[in-house]
């Protein structure tokens, strides 16, 4: 079997746990397997590099933001490697360049374009174990790239469709919850999720997986494994919606803290002033989220959104230039909100779900400010005080 | 006027040092100079890493250790850049292997074979300075290689003689002395040094260049700067011989205090036993430096020989094969010696230099046990006790 394992920065935290992933790699090599590890640079290494960075300006040179954090990886490729070496089993470790991961789009967020496989098959016909750095690739100008924060998933998932591979991501978490189990101990662990529960648990901010690595092995058919490295406990798979053999109607409950919301009051229902607004926040790089119309009195009409809380300078920026345009509107900002979503392939066929969370929202006496919905997920406000509230009866209800 | 730059570790060890280099790149550049900057790792960091994979053998694969070891220039440059970069100043930072630095032979010592020179004559065009990674470089397999220890120098002269441009090499003292000022502080500055003394003055243990980056020098005739970065200070250049302008009889002292010597005692006049035993110390590795051969009693000889303290282990391993072929050979080891060499191509022309130093051992009373010659040094092993009265006394007869 050819299988591509990637783990993450807290698996390789330290010199003591890199000999251990050798230990686990060789008896999996050992099994008949043929093993491409994709790795992530040690523990808070990409952190460090960034505060270095940050030592000098606030907004370093993308490139060169990218030609600094890739030795993050390159690191790690060599270490690991070094231990599979010691261990007398043949192995070589490759950059993304040497990997032929190509890629696209700007620095420090670049997408695989393709991935010249031809060194990485050379290798594996020699019995090679073959430790390809995560996060990384070389663009067009020959410039070294990255893939932006969780980059390493995505490089495992297009290595793996790339090498007709099944793919095992290794992380900290045993497995997919349907609830973040800190914030609901009973939580249960998935067998199976399909890449679109996956997809909608990802961008919804439960943080297991990157979610262009769920839709990468969407698009190839790549089964992802998730479990915790050096584990024997079983993780979570993630598969085509067809395959998931238990059809639940909600698979998971996620939680966004990082959310701000605002409030656009009393516009006129002009649709080039509505537009306008949304092209400077865009234009700002304002992650835009949740947008809610209703009527307010007369013509007028109320907006409300959500934005990652983490931009709200970028935000401010932005209403500063829509208010020199427009100095009558009246914008507020509330921050202590959270963003709950539950997402269910089951919601598909299954009408009620809405129905019964305003049930349990009303039953507990928890107000919402906004709800958007998806076909696979509905997704509420609520104040911060109410989170605990709101995922245990949730969670409750549906059993999760 | 295009000048390549050459910063090392001390150079760029902090974050603070590393910002007041690109003031110091900028002047320059805005004195329209095409400037090309070759820096080394930051502070320590070399070391650091060689110590993490010690931590997992003693003896690590190679090329992995230059796969882990290149990752300090490259983190330098993409800092040096973006401070560059923050200030204003257009910038660009290359890898060895985006530099175009082709090399040969083996991982960890390899030797730059050619310079590729495109790119970086592109970005010079654009107006940009180009901030290259020293030590490193790319084989004919893609893999990166390093050039060893002080490579960085051999980087900065090979690029300045692709790019016929001048070369500084900024460190962190202030130019070349005649004398070691930590052993004789009443050592001279010199304002210039042919490239052969300075070669002398490399191998014999003078430690601030690399010997193989004074060789480029010399082949390609690239005037090489020496001095103390940020400092206004003159330092020393190192030029043709027939350049020196004032040719002195001696024009520097070398100890070498990396010295074991080896005593054979009472071997038959036999080469082929001889060469045998010089095979098996080449073969396990053992440099082999300052031999002399006497006549013992009636046709039996004594040989000596100096190497590497630091080789002790090698040697030792080569002392136990010597004995299960020849038993009977006496050889003992002396440790508490140290070599001092004279230099200066003023010795060519002017005969008694060996003489003048005998008398000064002899009026001191400095016993020698080993005397070597080439066209412009005199080597001696001493007792290391006689260090200082030896460099002070030979310093002070020769005005060095």
């Amino acid at each position: 079997m050819r299988i591509v394992q990637k783990y993450g920065g807290t698996s390789v935290g330290s010199i003591e746990k890199i000999k251990n992933i050798a230990d686990h790699i060789i008896k999996m090599k050992n099994e008949h397997n043929e093993i491409v590890v994709v790795v992530s640079a040690m523990g808070k290494m990409t952190d460090e590099l960034i505060r270095k960075a940050k030592q000098i300006t606030n907004n370093p040179n993308r490139r060169e933001l990218d030609m600094l954090l890739s030795t993050g990886e390159q690191q790690t490729i060599a270490l690991l490697t070094i231990a599979l070496n010691h261990k007398g089993q043949p192995a070589i470790s490759l950059t993304g360049s040497q990997a032929g991961i190509v890629t696209t789009g700007t620095h420090t967020k670049s997408k695989i374009k393709n991935i010249n496989k031809e060194r990485i098959e050379a290798h594996l016909k020699e019995g090679k174990i073959v430790i390809v750095a995560g996060f990384q690739g070389i663009n067009e100008n020959g410039d070294i790239t990255t893939l932006g924060r969780g980059g390493s998933d995505t490089s495992a998932v297009a290595l793996a469709a790339a090498l007709n591979a099944t793919c095992e991501i290794y992380t900290d978490v045993d497995g997919i919850y349907s609830v973040d189990p800190r914030e609901y101990k009973e939580a249960k662990k998935l067998e199976e999720i399909s890449y679109e529960e996956m997809m909608e648990m990802s961008n919804l901010g439960a943080g297991v997986m990157e979610v262009r690595a769920v839709e990468l092995g969407k698009k190839y058919n790549i089964p992802i494994y998730v479990g915790k490295s050096l584990c024997q406990n079983n993780g979570t798979y993630i598969v085509e919606r067809e395959q998931v053999m238990e059809q639940k109607l909600i698979t998971g409950l996620s939680i966004n803290e990082n959310a701000l919301m605002v409030n656009l009051l009393n516009l006129e229902n002009e649709p080039k002033k509505i537009a306008y607004i949304f092209s400077v926040l865009g234009a700002n790089d304002v992650n835009v989220d949740m947008i809610s119309q209703s009527m307010s009195n007369g013509n007028k009409i109320d907006i409300s959104f959500t934005c990652p809380l983490t931009e709200e300078d970028l935000l401010d920026k932005a209403i500063v230039l829509i208010k020199e345009h427009h100095p009558n509107i009246q914008i507020s900002k509330k921050s202590d909100i959270i963003k709950v979503s539950v997402v269910g392939v089951g919601m598909i066929s299954h009408s009620g779900v809405a129905a019964k969370i305003f049930d349990i929202f009303a039953e507990n006496n928890i107000s919402f400010y906004q709800i958007t919905t998806s076909e696979i997920s509905i997704s509420f406000t609520i104040d911060k005080e109410n989170k605990s509230k709101a995922v245990e009866n949730i969670a409750k209800a549906f059993n999760l």
